[in-house]
């Protein structure tokens, strides 16, 4: 397998069909490609070696679509930067991949200036704008009229693709490491589903830095259905483009499904004014979803199929895959509508113990995966990967269990499962239960230390604002949802919780202090 | 990727769903686990290390598909032997490959006695009948009874997973070597389209050793489709596998697609007992269809739709697919169901000179295919590998073009092509020319040396029994149906054309009387 087989393909069998929808124009397979061609040539120009890192810092954009394809073509490695990181993120996996040649659009050239001094390897800056070319930066659109088409380098199988780091909630990011293949296969995978098809119109609006999108990126690519890109994802941008570009399908995250969701309720004049019956497949995922969004993005969405992904960057993304036939009344009914999905087409899962036995149907255990799209392993942090891939096992440090049918449900992370009078309590249960209680905005579950129990279940709460509750409430609010052993021992209100840059909770962050007592002996 | 991974998957996920039907017995995917499982623990205990080759002489039957799954399990490499073959070439690929394990049925129990005492490597020889296991075998059921079912090596990516011997119509045979990606891969693309899927009912009437047949295994076991197994391909038994065991798809040869048809025709009676309704798909390939078969084929089954493959063994098997929206009367009309189809998902095709340049559309050239499907190479021969394989190019041999659509078209063997005065003449467009004259039997059309035009048209003809015609006439017959330049210029009659032992007309036994004179300056 290779990335830009696909577009090669669709060059030579489909020239003038359309390869791109961005800005009310449209780019065929043989323009986009030409223009593939000579980008690689620049890059290669620049010192673009095999193996060469070159990063993005962009929101959505079909010069995006270029970027993804050209690099490979030339040789080199992505790095697609994650928009939403701090500069000192960025600058880490700059530093971190070594990127030689850093490519920014409008919305992020003054940070690229600030970033490519910064950053120790960068030697070239691109705007990839629509504007005036700033000082001390190369023109995109420039590289590609001066420059020769030249030949595909042909980096294939194993050889590696790209570079594409995840936060994490613990420390820096890590740089997963992808192989054409690992891409090429989870894509296949997609296919052979049906989805993204060389008949399918996907549209673009996650961030195109973000893995679930590039799988899409991928699998179109080889089947030679249409990219439809918006810069961002706004509900308006979203619904217009599937009204105007005649979408059949799209992967939302589920904050997103739920502003649209919004959007159109507080819209109903614009709502009908748009078209939305071409839209065949809404897919979700990278967040867990509550059955009421579910529900009410069915009820919105009456005539589209809905299909949740459940994976990770390591996976290239997806392990399992809960399809239409499980998006229900029956499904619902019987809380199967629940569960992350079905193993993939071409990925093995299996819930396994602290010793990699797998455990019975219905244990907790943590969620193993093996296939052809399990990473090459983290850039340079070779202890990790051997930690995390055991066997051709990517260990998620999800904590779930299979089902008698075969469907695998995720409960929590593994680090953030408790265990409490030799209980398993799952925070993301209690989270549920305290989540439900009116004055609640924000919680966190973490196991505290206990001399009785081992662990008791700890809540940190952050109330909507001016709403009141006392822990006592909170406590009963949850025996009524939930087994007495898994309600909250103490409860403890604050401000606000650490996140992330990325709205993670910072669990870590919470349990430190408590466990730090607990190494000093204080308990 | 690797072989075994849909197996695991099937048990895992429908362990009580029919894998095979054969004879009327059925094995669901646990019970075909479990046995795979065991073979190959007893086959570990053989001696077979990683990579070793396991060796099959055999039928059609469930335990095909048993060695098909258990050697990969056990780390082997396969060597499925062509049944066809003399016992001379059997012992060359068994040498050849120095496979370690012979597996034989009751059709070759003989024959395998023989061959395990004549082949150097072979240590031990497994029966693999219904009857009483022979004096110097070990029997197949009883080493899966005694066995413990054993963790599965895991084998996988550019690991070989196979060698395929080749037949050629040059020497002896050559073992392309196939790794667990190439099958992967190719079946992935075959299940993109949509053929072969979890519902699927796949008859295996092809003789299992075919890569042909196994790419439909693959395929299959990727995606927990059925399949239905008859020991040997004859008409009646197809046609009761597919009413019986509700067939959806079948490949076959387009001979027996021809005996199908003739069997038909002379039993209606039999015919109208049998029902068709569930066959959805019949594939064919391995060698040129007549259109005129083509036609009847579609008379015949109204209902079911078409697909050609075009590949080869090095290519794990398909380079490219003319799929049912070229079976119409359109595409009959325009000449292009004549066509071997568009590159398969996943391939790329190109049409290149000598000099390995893209040549223009409607060009003849020779067909080269790059892809995840491309062989490893020849086992034990890096010449022939790096002639074949050049620039991760796979040189098919074939000579053909493009057409501005991007199908394309075979027009012959490249070496069997004849350059006369500066034309280039297809030895299969004149062979057609003379076969439809009613006297001819069989006939092969070689180049032989001329001074003035280079080479001359040489036809070498067979004429049916009884029947007379004169190289006049012959040559009568063609001017009225091909231009001037492509007639034989000289026409030679004789008793029996020279073949392989499948069947191949040796056209360079032919050649070699004519230009073994032109190398002695005879001309």
């Amino acid at each position: 397998m290779y990335m830009t087989q696909g577009l090669h393909r669709s060059a030579q069998q489909r020239p003038n069909d359309v390869a791109v929808h961005f800005q009310g124009k449209a780019l065929t397979f043989a323009q986009l490609s030409d223009r593939v061609a000579r980008l690689a040539g620049a890059l290669r120009g620049l010192g673009v070696k095999d193996g060469e890192r070159v990063a993005m810092l962009s929101i959505n954009s079909a010069r995006y679509l270029e970027y993804d394809m050209a690099v490979p073509w030339a040789g080199g490695v992505l790095n697609p930067v994650n928009i939403r990181w701090s500069s000192a993120e960025i600058l880490y996996a700059l530093n971190d991949s070594a990127s030689l040649i850093l490519i920014v659009d409008d919305t992020f050239k003054a940070l690229g200036t600030k970033l490519a001094n910064e950053a120790g390897t960068v030697r070239h800056l691109i705007y990839a704008g629509d504007g005036e070319t700033p000082a001390g930066m190369l023109s995109y659109e420039q590289l590609i009229e001066a420059a020769e088409p030249i030949e595909d380098a042909w980096r294939h199988g194993d050889d590696l693709a790209g570079i594409f780091y995840t936060g994490g909630t613990t420390g820096f990011p890590k740089g997963v490491m992808l192989s054409h293949n690992n891409l090429g296969i989870s894509a296949m995978a997609q296919l052979m589903t049906g989805r993204c098809g060389a008949d399918a119109a996907f549209l673009h609006a996650m961030p195109m830095f973000h893995l679930a999108n590039f799988a899409a990126v991928c699998a179109l690519f080889i089947s030679g259905g249409t990219h439809v890109v918006i810069p961002a994802f706004t509900p308006l941008a979203t619904l217009e483009a599937i009204s105007r570009d005649r979408v059949t399908q799209i992967t939302l995250a589920p904050t997103m499904l739920q502003m649209l969701l919004d959007w159109l309720k507080q819209h109903p004049g614009e709502a009908a004014r748009l078209d939305m019956s071409s839209l065949k497949l809404i897919g979700y995922g990278a967040s867990p979803i509550s059955q009421t969004l579910l529900r009410q993005a069915q009820q919105t969405f009456p005539e589209t199929d809905f299909a949740q992904g459940y994976g990770m960057t390591e996976l290239a993304p997806l392990a399992t895959v809960l399809g239409p036939e499980y998006h229900t009344e029956e499904a619902f009914a019987s809380g199967k509508m629940r569960a992350a999905g079905k193993p993939h087409l071409c990925v093995e899962v299996k819930i396994v113990d602290e010793f990699d036995r797998e455990v019975p149907r219905g244990t907790v255990g943590e969620i193993a995966v093996r296939g052809g799209n399990v990473m090459l392993g983290y850039w340079n942090q070779p202890e990790a990967t051997a930690q995390a891939v055991r066997g051709g096992w990517m260990h998620t440090g999800d904590g779930g269990y299979m089902d008698e049918e075969g469907l695998i449900y995720v409960v929590d992370r593994i680090k953030d499962m408790i265990v409490s009078g030799g209980e398993n309590i799952y925070s993301a249960e209690v989270e549920n239960a305290i989540a439900s209680q009116p004055a609640v905005g924000q919680c966190a579950v973490i196991g505290v230390p206990s001399e009785k129990w081992g662990e008791t279940v700890h809540a940190v709460i952050v109330l909507k604002q001016g709403a009141i509750a006392t822990a006592e409430e909170i406590q009963a609010h949850c025996r009524k949802r939930i087994a007495g052993y898994k309600c909250p021992r103490s409860v403890e209100f604050r401000e606000a919780l650490p996140l992330s840059s990325v709205g993670k909770i910072l669990k870590n962050d919470l349990r430190k202090p408590y466990w730090e007592k607990q190494g000093r002996g204080v308990a």
